[in-house]
């Protein structure tokens, strides 16, 4: 009988909807912790947090206190200036970090990482790799799989984005916004710019030079680097809609060779991380109802299109907060362990 | 002073959302109206609606009190079957039917019309005009002026649909179910497949063999019509969100001519029932609470792609109820009286 290998495990960010599903996917996917810590800002020191059934305290975040662990996996998801301190604080330790946060997703010395598409890409990490971002994620782990199978010319996505993807407070404005529609009181709106119960908000991220939204630029930069196909043509409109969780994509894409629909729907099947839904005939698609706390990507209403070749149509789910954040950060961390990379 | 002319108007399916829509428009846009009469299903009979401050009483529809009117104008909004009939009781008499259903909008006989687009499509009309599908008429609009600027080769669009669209049960069902679920109780479902509260349903109308439902047949088939493009590539995915008013478009197009994004905006902003809300730093483009009971279609976040030529992004908005129904339906009767052709 071997002995199975354990790790210390930091959750950085421990309070915040990213961190509380890191704690609890690291205990309901059976991942090897030694020693588990978790942290925050200073205001959270001191509260306590669960994985599974594992109560931890949460500790205020310093240099001097996470660099006391020694080794192991640090997964954080606590915004970009704590990215920033982090990659600076673990160099020449022996901490690897996943983080979920777009802080260097872009830079070429950081591996950004979807196991089921770039796998080998931790190779050479330098302690830093970055999960990408909730929309791109799911797409990337499709446009695999679409590529595999016919190539991929250009890719147009349209995304239905659940307000858990702005955080713990946003959540519960479109909750307290709801009720006080349906009361007929006074609306607040203080996390989003406009109200978002029953309403729907066509930006999500600051507003670049180009028109296009950081959060529409991260889908283009970050699926071609995911891919390795730094001249795919994408692009994105990113909505945000009055739902909890899991984000929806409507997407219309052109291969490099025509296959046929069910070839599509084939590949999609038995590719890793995909679960296929699509029988719309007997009302089955994906939908954030049917895919909230599921681990796969859901794709269903593939269509090929009647009047042009190599072109398709269909729509995804994922668990924004699982498949788009925390679950791939945790699936970056077992496939570490599992190449010997941790 | 010339005495303006009167005609008679009867609207059937009075009691529906667009019904009631037709009713309030005729009185606030001051047509012309010599006798108002309302139709509606027969357990509707005696029930009152109101064209601004007029009573009217309900009749049940049948040929002959149909007929009785003699001439003038039939606004209708009562589903494909009632179409049927009323296209075969107007045959041979004087009456002027525009329709909201989507019977005949393919005939090739029936002009399918948006004012800004196709106005004179009406000539020659055999008293039966069909009025597009709520998705297709605002997109119609901003094609037409897309097109008249840079051409169009190819569309894109996918659909963000309120619950209106599917009439005043469904507006019903979004309310009791939101707060069935704020309040922990169970959630009926009657008119949509799924849950809707808090959801996306990525299913509108039946689906066809081809995959796509027949809401993204009708895009498709009435885009190419109202445009007088029958080779117009285009593609949809229609997506039923929690919303209770107005339908968002997310819409991706390829033109003939490469154009600058402000050579776009400002051939979108001359352009006949267009506004363009594009100040997105300012938090500024369409959404369903600036745009309900508002005439015009409403853009904004306009794109030019910054990797291929020829390609652009942009989102719409505009109230289903009036310019994807109502208005439009008053409008091209407006244009028949201006005309001459009613």
């Amino acid at each position: 009988m071997t002995e199975r290998r354990t790790v210390n495990v930091s959750v950085v960010g421990a309070t915040g909807l990213v961190g509380r599903e890191m704690l609890r996917l690291l205990d309901s996917r059976d991942f090897p912790v030694d020693t588990l810590r978790a942290f925050a800002s200073e205001r959270s020191e001191g509260t306590t947090v669960w994985s599974g059934e594992h109560m931890v305290e949460v500790e205020a975040l310093s240099r001097e206190a996470l660099l006391a662990t020694g080794s192991g996996l640090v997964l954080a998801s606590a915004g970009k200036a704590v990215s920033a301190l982090l990659r600076e604080w673990v160099r020449g330790t022996d901490l690897v970090v996943v983080d979920n946060s777009s802080a260097f997703r872009m830079d070429p010395a950081v591996p950004l990482v979807v196991p089921e598409v770039n796998p080998d890409a931790t190779a050479g990490h330098e302690g830093y790799i970055a999960n990408p971002n909730c929309t791109t994620t799911p797409l990337a782990v499709v446009l695999s799989a679409v590529r595999n199978l016919a190539g991929l010319e250009e890719v147009f996505v349209a995304t239905y984005q659940s307000v858990s993807g702005a955080g713990n407070k946003a959540m519960e404005e479109l909750a307290h916004q709801t009720m006080s529609l349906l009361t007929e009181q006074e609306v607040e709106t203080e996390v989003f710019p406009h109200r978002i119960a029953f309403n729907l908000i066509p930006q999500i991220g600051d507003v670049r030079s180009d028109g296009y939204t950081e959060e529409e630029r991260k889908v283009v930069d970050e699926s071609r680097k995911i891919l390795g196909m730094p001249d795919l043509i994408v692009s994105c409109t990113a909505v945000r809609v009055p739902t909890f969780a899991c984000h929806g994509e409507a997407v219309h894409l052109v291969t490099k060779e025509d296959v046929s629909r069910d070839a599509l729907v084939l590949a999609l099947g038995n590719a890793p991380g995909i679960t296929v839904l699509d029988a719309p005939r007997e009302f089955v698609y994906p939908m954030p109802i049917n895919t909230v706390e599921a681990e796969d990507v859901f794709v269903g209403r593939v269509r090929k299109h009647p009047d042009k070749p190599c072109t398709y149509d269909l729509w995804i789910v994922a668990d924004n907060l699982w498949k788009g954040a925390a679950l791939n950060s945790l699936q970056i961390a077992e496939r570490l362990l599992a190449d010997g990379r941790l």
